[in-house]
Order: structure tokens, then sequence, then C-alpha cells
């Protein structure tokens, strides 16, 4: 029950694609990562999932469209829907992620980046 | 699935302590509310909260101390807390929740202040 400072937080790790859970608020976790480059196309089959932008822009590839999402923007994706997040300009971008306890990391894709259990920090 | 801009949401409404909401992810919403003094002292028997601050600097009173969340930062309230949030010096303070949809606004405490209904923007 103190606040959580996500400057601070950011400090404690550098990988990209490495989500680290800061809270959990009831069946849900809060996780921050920071991203550079793109990730693998991947879905939820069963949870939502909500991107908010703390530093830089981060792309969404959707199978139909590319959603940009600004600092200070956030965007749920919903369950099932495919999704490959992505950042341009080699730009490293801070993101925090509002996740079920219960979510694999790439969904049901097998991939080299995927984190089976999310570092608490 | 389109990204969700917290200043553009925050012009749509003016009033304190009315929370809007913003988004649903599972069986959670994520609610904007502008606030200015004090709250009421309540609590939430079944459901964790989460508060960010998007402007400003909000102050949750617990009861054996007060924590100090500043722009950028965030807490969670665990179930069963009793807590009252408020501002100081008069500051209007822009905040962002996490909660269940099953929450009630000020728990078991009635107030005039209660929202039963979180206004969709």
């Amino acid at each position: 029950m103190k606040p959580i400072n996500l400057p601070e937080k950011l400090r404690k790790f550098s990988e990209y694609w490495h989500p680290h859970q800061i809270a959990v608020v009831n069946d849900m976790q809060v996780l921050l990562a920071k991203v550079k480059g793109e990730f693998v196309w991947h879905q939820h089959d069963e949870e939502d999932e909500l991107f908010q932008v703390v530093k830089g822009t981060l792309f969404i590839q959707f199978e139909d469209r590319t959603e940009e999402v600004k600092e200070g923007e956030l965007i749920v994706v919903p369950k099932g829907v495919k999704h490959c997040p992505m950042t341009r300009n080699n730009e490293e971008v801070h993101i925090m992620l509002f996740e079920k306890l219960s979510i694999q990391h790439t969904g049901n894709t097998e991939s080299a980046l995927r984190v089976e259990e999310y570092p608490k920090i």
C-alpha cells in the first residue's frame, strides 16, 4: 500500500519485450515493459489486454490495420484478436500493461521472446 | 480497438468525484475522474482498487497514515481497507482508476457524492 513510481521501476531492468510485474489488482496484474522493434504475432483466446504508453509511440499491428498509440494514450486489445506490437525508427518505447494473472506472454505462439513468469519488481 | 487519448476524454466532463468509464478490460473498467477537496471515508469489501495520478498530487488517507501519490505514480488499495482520497491546497487532480465492474463508488458508505452508474465517454 505504497505509491509505485514508474521511472524508478523502469530503472530496474533493461531487457526488451520482458514485462516486469509492479502490482496486482484483483485477478489482474500491472506490468511494465521496454520494447523496441517487432514482437511476435499472437492472440490471447480468453483475456483482453490493455496497453498504456508511458514513453514514445507504440504501434499495434492488427490483421487489417495498424494503430498508433502515443505517450499518455491507451488501447484495449480484446480477447481472440490477433496482434503484433512494434516500434518504429528503432525507438525504445516504455509501456504499462494490464492483464489477467492467467495470461500467457505470447498467447498460443511459441517464440524465443516468450517469458514464462514475469519478474516482480 | 482504437487508441484512447486521456486529455481528450478529460475535456468531456468537469464534475468532481464523478468517475467516467473510458474502457473495459476483462471484468474490470478504466475510469477517469477529476477530484478536488475531500471524498468520503469508505471501503470496498470485495474489490482492490488502483489509483493512477494523471495530473497533480493525490493524497489517500488511511486509518494509520496518509500516502502522497504524485503525477505518474500509482497505488493499489486492497479490498477491505478503509480509505479517503483527498487533494490539498484546493488543487484539481486528475486520476485514472482500475476497478472491478462490480464495484460501488463509495463502498458501503452512503453519501451525496455517490455515483450509482458511471457515464461512458
